[in-house]
């Protein structure tokens, strides 16, 4: 989660500590450093934030440039971004020096491609190329991920000299991830890995290369971030490496980020099962045409496909003028069949997202479906079979409540616009909604659960599948049910 | 994500191992512990899924307890239930002993309760009280969540002493959670929090609480554990202490086990979106019939409001019988109202889910999805209106492709069972259409992204809105509208 996607109203600190904030910009401004310096910089960035956008500046100049590049950090990507570009490349590039190596990619790759070059080119030269490395990296990817500064030391030191070197580095304030210390043998290829926690416990006059585990999980720099997360969830890790085909560590993924990813893809997965392209940026900052876009190519999409129904029914149309009563369970029918479709897809969009099954999986699967359709279409068979010739009873006996007469004569046919009673009628009626709820809820879900599978084996992300998608493809095939089971009972 | 969601194929390490330690346990099992010394325990839990169940138990034997223990944590959670009713209560304990608290009260809680009692019962008293307070917390509260050793040091002690502490908590080989050290004043009360990092970094000779940070994110034991995923996200924190009123920290919940509750709320979350109860354990492990009851109960209550449309179309039998043309358009509009539901929903699920908006915006928000609805209504409009005007155009003209007549001829009016060609009635049904689509899309775009909103404001998760549920709520009004709308346009 970025910090961009909460609320002001839900930010206790930030709204206490505003308006002294601000009497002190007025009064005295470097006082502001040593006042804030307990302070979490996410709940620095909630005020500044809540700063009008020249005192904004004088905050961030007031923080000194460290401080400044913590709360950016934090900071509203669209206004983090509209600072930086509005201040000289200069001042932005003394900021983004300040940020972690991933964290300072991340910034830049906001910027407009021109402002972010200038800002690159007064970035030192060791640094900028460590960014443009980082920066070749699709944002998804563990490359795109991690970041360069990590800690490694030689297998061969002993315990004392590493824990003095990584004390050194800790005393440095630069900002190099330490959860987990990696070992390397002299040709620098990582060999052994080791947390914090047991560098402090293992005994001194000991090598490190002994402490150390040889089984070090890790990821190349091209893996997708949902690997990444998979990694660190199923290993309980605060840190993955990222390795290169050499062997060598390239940079280290924290687990900080990869629960940001985890949050971005959840909200991704979320908006595309609700059938819309993701929208990539938070509901409440989105520009309206821009979402319009995201969701009006989906919706039409699905419009045109839906059009089909209006074509399959074109062609039944001499059906529901024989029997107009046809007409009144249509949407339930249809409907039952996209809504046992839209449960398939969502049950195993997850699976397949938490490799509870896999691609080779899909038979047994589509076995398992099936005879879960066939149950679920029986159980909403019996219901719609009931409710038919319950209305038809109560019609029948003239029931009504508050004076209101309830239940529906189906044994009414339309015949040249005039209606006949033809008895029993409404028994034919409910057997071919029922056989027809059985087909459909069936044949929904089955669909439904085998989308996801589809989706896989053809490359894109099962969470294409939307709920909607399903229901349109269902309502089609689910009405031509409906019409064939009507033509064999009740059109006879 | 909890080991047990992984698929035996998906775990290579596991497949080279396995065959050895087969070999290994018919030939030396006392060579098993030495062999495995560096291999993570969550792979050892896949070699141990691949056993058989004698083979097993000689396993985590040669394993010795403390080993053993951390494959349990790792093993599929059906197989480790069985696994520890299946031994003597004595033997389990002595295995959940050497678990942390909280994976010792979470793997209790799944064991059938008189098993767990008599495990419970050989635990020693300290241990037992403290998991028994544990299991009096909801699994997906804070309290239920936390572990409850962690370390604290007195904001007096010098950053010496207290680093001769950590590191003789570390070589304790017991497992606190030592990633944030609090620091505590004379009543206990936690004043400040460091990080390991931080206390390698001190100097030596100053005092503990000068240098660790005063400003402590905590939660209660009650908070839910969304809130505690949200605060770990805000504040890029590896965990969070769980303080009760007076101030104490009872607990700490480690990054670790809030992605595993990430991970659950998320599957939950899409399969709630996906219109069914939330299975709660792995879909490949589910009982048939317990999976059936959980889709059952929701498919059952849609199926219910679905009814309503038969209730609804009754009403309306008479207009469809002097123009069964209307039915054909049916399923094309009630569908892209809920389509457009389904989008609002999921935004709205997620904006709310991370905070970007909360219960206040709500008419903020309904402002901006009826402009949203009436820009999409108008979309869909234009795209129905051209069909219907371009499929007559092409019946009239006798268009075929592949020697099929393709179009259609809205002109047909069925009257008194006989059709009569009314010319320019195509107009009036493309108009209706036109305007029902841009009511019902309206109508079920606010109504989807309103609902949302009111689940949060009755109490229930947003997530309880889902599609199918929109959908059936959208299909009932979306036929009035458009019956409405026939009524004054095309049946006037």
């Amino acid at each position: 989660m970025t910090p961009s996607q909460r609320n002001p109203e839900d930010r206790p600190v930030a709204a206490l500590l505003a308006p002294d904030i601000v009497a002190l910009l007025d009064e005295s401004p470097a006082a502001i450093a040593a006042e804030t310096e307990e302070v979490h910089p996410a709940d620095l960035a909630d005020v500044a934030e809540l700063l009008e956008h020249d005192q904004l500046q004088a905050f961030l100049t007031a923080l000194g440039p460290a401080r400044a590049a913590d709360v950016l950090e934090y900071l509203d990507e669209e206004l983090r971004t509209e600072f930086l570009e509005a201040i000289t490349p200069r001042q932005a590039a003394a900021l983004v020096s300040e940020m972690t190596p991933d964290d300072r990619a991340d910034t830049l790759e906001e910027i407009d491609e021109e402002h972010a070059d200038d800002i690159l080119a007064e970035i030192p030269r060791e640094a900028r190329q460590e960014t443009e490395r980082l920066l070749s990296y699709e944002p998804d990817t563990a490359g795109g991920l991690m970041t360069t500064e990590f800690v490694s030391v030689s297998q061969d030191m002993t315990v004392e000299s590493a824990l003095e070197n990584v004390r050194a580095v800790a005393r440095s304030g630069k900002k190099e991830a330490m959860s987990a210390i990696y070992t390397t043998d002299v040709q620098g290829r990582v060999v052994g890995v080791m947390s914090l926690r047991e560098l402090l416990a293992a005994p001194f006059g000991g090598k490190i290369g002994e402490i150390a585990w040889s089984e070090v999980v890790s990821v190349s720099p091209l893996a997708d971030r949902e690997e990444v997360a998979r990694l660190i969830a199923n290993y309980d890790l605060v840190a993955v490496p990222v390795v290169s085909e050499s062997g060598h560590v390239m940079g280290v993924i924290t687990v900080d980020d990869v629960i940001d990813a985890i949050q971005e893809e959840q909200t991704e997965d979320v908006q595309k099962l609700g059938g819309m392209e993701a929208l990539d940026e938070p509901y409440s900052q989105i520009a309206f045409w821009r979402m319009i876009r995201k969701r009006a190519v989906w919706l039409s999409a699905l419009f045109l496909g839906e059009m089909l129904t209006a074509t399959a029914l074109g062609a039944y149309q001499k059906e529901i003028d024989r029997q107009t009563v046809l007409a009144l369970f249509l949407p339930l029918i249809i409907s039952s069949g996209g809504n046992s479709g839209s449960q398939g897809t969502s049950l195993l969009i997850r699976a397949l997202a938490l490799r509870e099954v896999t691609l080779r999986d899909w038979w047994r699967v589509a076995g398992r479906e099936v005879m879960t359709g066939v149950t679920l279409g029986v159980i909403l068979a019996i219901i719609g079979f009931v409710r038919i010739e319950l209305w038809q009873a109560m019609a029948s006996h003239g029931w009504s409540v508050l004076g209101v007469q309830i239940g529906h004569n189906y044994d009414l046919v339309a015949k040249n616009g005039q209606e006949i009673l033809v008895a029993g009628q409404h028994h034919l009626l409910a057997v071919t909604v029922a056989f027809s709820l059985l087909g459909v809820v069936t044949f929904g879900t089955l669909v439904g659960s085998m989308l996801p599978f589809a989706m896989r084996k053809l490359g894109f992300d099962p969470a294409n599948a939307s709920a909607p998608f399903v229901a349109t493809f269902v309502d089609v095939t689910g009405l031509i049910i409906y019409f064939n089971v009507a033509a064999h009972i009740l059109l006879r």
